[in-house]
């Protein structure tokens, strides 16, 4: 697939969080600093063998990272990155580019302090800003070798805990033998968790931000924001790569929607509330639109046009696979790391607070410590990505705990 | 269009409802009695003109009413139907057929006592339930006489406001003069609410049942349900009525999917937790699919077949519509009834709790008496049809107050 754009991941994060969470993001920002730029490095991991037991023969993933491994390789923290982001998690990687989507939590002297921490940040697998040149992934839309032709929906399904995996090659490569927090907010969330239940022994800390258990509930939304791509005739069951196909643009702007309006809040909405753009007249013909829908509308035709359909797909999959290998939340979490801090958004509409307490209450069953503070603001959902400022105490008293 | 099949309105009803619900309502019921049959009418209303300036030469609508009108014509009640559902809310039409959706609480010595008041419920104008031989409605599935073939996309928009009109009509031919009470579920409670707004002095008391305002999220959220539709090659701009042409069933389906996840909770979505079907892997399998995602297609293909794409779609419009007529909540509600009684549903996820409360504070400022008390169960938003049961007897002190 060409690379249409280079802004594939900084609008990933416009779109996902709008320009009321930009606001809060630069209230929450340290002074500016001449901080270097980050460089963003590929990983070549070779050949991949998924949970699934299929075979990836050329595992090449990006990733970031800022501060020095200790001799120990214990002082390494690992993000991991929401279902629309990438590894851009903090800094700049180009000189007027954007600041990655947790600038406010890490950097030198911030909670997550890269003066102290060895922290790193990768691009999952089946990353859905495919036409982004500053993510790099390996998914439907890579070559396989075997057909010189993209994967599409032959390449192999992808779970959580593929994610994990493929981030411990990656960290095993650095040298990182411990990490002392992993963390992410929403599928960071998710992925956080299930490293957790993966590999308790490797981590120190863990820190799950507006992320509970994919439950049959969320099972079924992911399927219905997974659901209008499907519906696009031009997704032609994801073989639309190459010269004179057309991708399916609409089907997946209509998934993106979905996803837009629900990481957000009423509160959020109600800037559009009674108003109606100018020469709409929606209640008059029936094909115009209110202001909420203009705005709904406009944004995910853009966020379309910087990502891939069949990786939206597959990342719906992988996060409906969370914790695919255990019975239970209760079994997989039974021998994870002691220290939690979870942070729920308040008027999360997709993990409700009741939702993350029920996670919350598994874990104090197996007898770990759980430290659990809400996310305010008007923005749901995306106060996880947006929101932090307020909680960069918490987050460094907790990695000092 | 032709009548595909006379189960639509019940279909509609167990779509919404499941088994689950059905339970409860049963378990609501009052014991078996010998109850005549209710009579399905149809009321002729002539020309309509709607509150966008169109006229429709032809208004017909389905309705059904239990007990006597007095000589005052002032003990009437008005049971407004939901999204999905139409005038058969309770008793039963047929010998064998299902009982109405608010059967808990309507009928022969119930809370809405139809030995007391003179009940009546209408199908709306632009009813889903177009195949389904016991609704009857105007909408873009009827003929339009000019032109001799159904109005498809080129039939007026219909408001919240034109619901509330075209029913004062019949109720007017009926020979009321006074609402006792104006009540429905969700979209039958934003009716009730419109009736407030519109004719305060005809109605007595509003009971809107998990609804509150249509705020800005609300559009959105319309919007996402109808989306799928308007992706179905099928659907044609609404032009696929008639000899030879498919109407957008895959499109329509995935628009009920929505609407049935949105309208339930995570409680009882927990029945599918970890349950992959029989000869399914979606770990290994990228089409394969867990068990809740084929409960959500197979009910959703069925309700398909008894609904209409283009009704659906104008009858997201009227619900974005609501209470369009006034520049805010407050105006709209400052010369409305006194009394008032509103019943959210704890977990709702269309109508969140916080945005009913919101609604209440509204009327209270007002100066209106507010009631309010929460539906409880597993069932969200989908309470507020089938959990009656347990608020009968406030239902019927409010009544009587």
């Amino acid at each position: 697939m060409e690379r249409r754009s280079m802004l594939g991941a900084g609008l990933a994060i416009a779109a996902a969080a709008g320009p009321g969470a930009e606001r809060a993001a630069a209230q929450g920002q340290a002074p500016a600093q001449a901080s270097a730029l980050i460089e963003k490095k590929v990983f070549e991991g070779g050949a991949f063998r998924t949970r699934g037991g299929a075979t990836i023969p050329n595992l090449r993933l990006g990733y970031q990272t800022e501060g020095r491994l200790n001799a120990a390789g214990d002082n390494a923290v690992l993000i991991c990155h929401f279902f629309s982001g990438n590894s851009h998690a903090w800094g700049q990687v180009t000189a007027n580019g954007p600041r990655g989507w947790w600038d406010a939590i890490i950097g030198p002297g911030k909670a997550i302090d890269t003066g102290r921490y060895f922290v790193v940040a990768v691009d999952t697998l089946v990353n859905v800003n495919v036409p982004d040149a500053g993510t790099v992934t390996t998914g439907p839309a890579t070559l396989n070798p075997d057909t010189g032709r993209p994967w599409g929906m032959s390449f192999p399904v992808i779970a959580m805990r593929d994610f994990v995996e493929s981030q411990k090659k990656l960290l095993d490569s650095l040298g990182v033998k411990k990490l002392a927090l992993v963390a992410g907010p929403s599928n960071g969330g998710l992925q956080s968790i299930e490293w957790a239940a993966a590999y308790p022994d490797f981590c120190a800390r863990v820190m799950p931000v507006i992320a509970a258990e994919i439950d049959a509930w969320l099972q079924g939304w992911l399927n219905i924001w997974a659901a209008p791509i499907r519906l696009d005739p031009n997704w032609r069951e994801g073989d639309y790569y190459g010269q004179g196909r057309e991708p399916p643009l609409r089907g997946l702007a209509e998934a993106w929607k979905i996803v837009t309006l629900h990481a957000r809040d009423r509160a959020w909405a109600a800037q559009y509330d009674h108003k109606v753009p100018e020469g709409q007249d929606p209640a008059r013909r029936i094909g115009d639109r209110f202001a909420i829908e203009k705005w709904l509308d406009d944004t995910v035709a853009a966020r379309a046009r910087t990502s891939d359909a069949n990786s939206f797909l597959y990342m719906v999959r992988a996060n409906q696979l969370f914790l695919n290998e255990y019975p239970s939340l209760a079994a997989a979490m039974a021998g994870a790391p002691r220290r939690w801090l979870m942070l729920p958004a308040t008027t999360d509409r997709i993990f409700a607070l009741e939702a993350v307490r029920d996670f919350a209450e598994v874990l104090r069953k197996a007898g770990k410590q759980v430290e659990m503070a809400e996310l305010a603001g008007p923005l749901g959902h995306l106060n996880g990505v947006a929101g932090m400022a307020p909680h960069a105490d918490r987050i460094r008293h907790f990695l000092a705990s």
